[in-house]
């Protein structure tokens, strides 16, 4: 699957290193089981290059420094890879000072927001990060797409591995939506709006009223708008309303603040404090017996290792497409 | 009301100075129409100093610093006025680095998170805060609790004024599943499980399980964890399970978070962007015609006019508690 990513990428004007560090990221989104951000989005990628949309040669720039915070313009290169370097600088920022946060402009879909907290993480560091994006998901009280569902990253080291939150404002993405329409299946919990205002687990009302619930309700919402104004303001780039009246969704604004553990006074505790926290979650008395509480992350490990062992399942359609390329 | 607050510190042992700030902000929550946390919680507030829990002569210490982060010990001092410290002392280290972060260990509740919102929005820094808690929420597919409701403050400047996202956990709080119950109301969108593991709007069976639900379901459990990770790893401080091994709630943690909006390449056009992404969200179409959508902190907006206006609502029953003390 990488050598595969790798000859599409140089195909398209991607330098050695380039696509190596791209065709990682889509793979190991698939060994981790996120295929709709790994192989699954590869054609998708790959067709937003053909179509300019994503430059391949474009090299992200430095527009604004004040100590431990950075601003960076990301000239509409690929997006994992200007998040990969938006995350590395914070984490260079924050061996200097503490804390270093990079906020990067015109940029592009960073796929899989998880990549950059696991990789923090594993090197130590706490990591917050966020992008915003075009308008997909109604304000509270609204019928129309006024707000993007913003997904939000938040990771700590655990051990040798990490646990990572990585999560969009909207409740269920609308693939989610659409693949409980086509199994012909209810959501398990409620999802959104039908047209009689009320929320619902049918996927196809959802879908009919375009009307997906944010987290939290009016909550999840208000968390959507702050995190847009933070990611346009910081960056000095594109409201989600203003990547929306562009023909594609690019362009995006994004966060990247990483913390250095090892700076901190209580460094050789906080391995123990998490352990401790971990711990008291899985002491929990489960609503059905012989079931596990599991930590943001954890199935992640768990299917790394089954597709390592297994190989990473693909669909035979895409995978077809994608070695056609 | 403010000199009734300072007259009851002082005799508590508060300091001039200290029963001003602290005075000022129970004020200011009532004034701004959170109650809950204001004038309501008053008795509560002085009732725990009584206890030894909150020590009014109590200097937070600095415990450890690395360029823009510090450490700090609140020493179980009066919570708002060490969070004021924090707030205050983040505002300085952004000063000096685009971004200051402290983190405060052993410090007492804050009660309403969006006052140190409000108070960095204001002077012109972007804001990120939180605390942890006791145990107050169960897991997601968990029946005890062993979750911090944690709440979670975002503010930027708007105007003069600020937009201050402050935000709990937990869908409802139970003192708010408590008031539905007493006025015989269902809530208006369901806040919690049933014995029969449903999703339910009534307030007196979710008080019955004790299974307030997390905003966004699995979501909210998920991030309240984060939160208390980073809280309790970066203070060096208490976490949300050993809060809850103590007699009361208090020995809390706390972040801080504050962005120099002044130290941006983008200064001159913040002010632009957020009007933009505020008057983007007002062209919302609602669902109910004839509505408006609201941005996070409007309505605190309108009531703090009010209230300057008509006096502060007190319930009479608190009331004469206080002027009693």
């Amino acid at each position: 699957m990488n050598s595969e990513f790798i000859r599409i990428l140089t195909d398209h004007g991607f330098t050695d290193v380039k696509a190596d560090k791209c065709a990682e990221i889509f793979t190991l989104n698939s060994l981790e089981g996120i295929y709709s951000h790994g192989v699954n989005r590869f054609p998708r990628f790959v067709d937003n290059i053909r179509k300019g949309y994503i430059r391949p040669d474009a090299e992200p720039a430095l527009i604004g420094a004040s100590g431990s915070l950075e601003q960076w313009n990301g000239n509409l290169g690929p997006g994992p890879l200007n998040a990969l370097l938006a995350t590395e600088r914070a984490m260079e920022l924050a061996d200097e000072n503490g804390i270093g946060m990079v906020a990067m402009r015109n940029t592009n879909h960073w796929m899989r927001g998880g990549t950059y907290g696991w990789k923090a993480a594993k090197k130590g560091y706490a990591f917050i990060g966020w992008t915003n994006t075009e308008a997909n998901m109604p304000a509270w009280g609204a019928k129309d797409f006024r707000l993007g569902n913003n997904p939000l990253v938040l990771a700590v080291p655990y051990g040798r591995e990490a646990i990572v939150l990585d999560f969009a404002m909207s409740q269920y993405s609308y693939g989610k939506l659409e693949l409980y329409q086509l199994e012909g299946k209810q959501l398990p919990f409620p999802g959104g709006f039908n047209d009689k205002n009320e929320l619902t687990t049918d996927p196809g009302e959802i879908l009919a009223t375009r009307r997906a619930l944010p987290i939290g309700y009016w909550k999840g919402s208000g968390i959507s708008l702050l995190l847009d104004i933070l990611a346009s303001a910081l960056s000095g780039g594109f409201t989600t309303g203003e990547i929306s009246q562009l023909e594609a969704e690019y362009a995006l604004s994004q966060v990247f603040i990483a913390i250095n553990l090892k700076a901190l006074a209580n460094k050789e505790n906080i391995d123990k404090t998490i352990n401790g926290i971990i711990g008291d979650l899985k002491g929990s008395v489960p609503v059905t017996p012989g079931t596990e509480i599991r930590y943001p992350g954890e199935n992640i490990i768990r299917i790394r290792e089954e597709n390592k062992k297994n190989g990473i399942p693909v669909n035979k359609e895409i995978w077809r497409r994608i070695i056609k390329m």
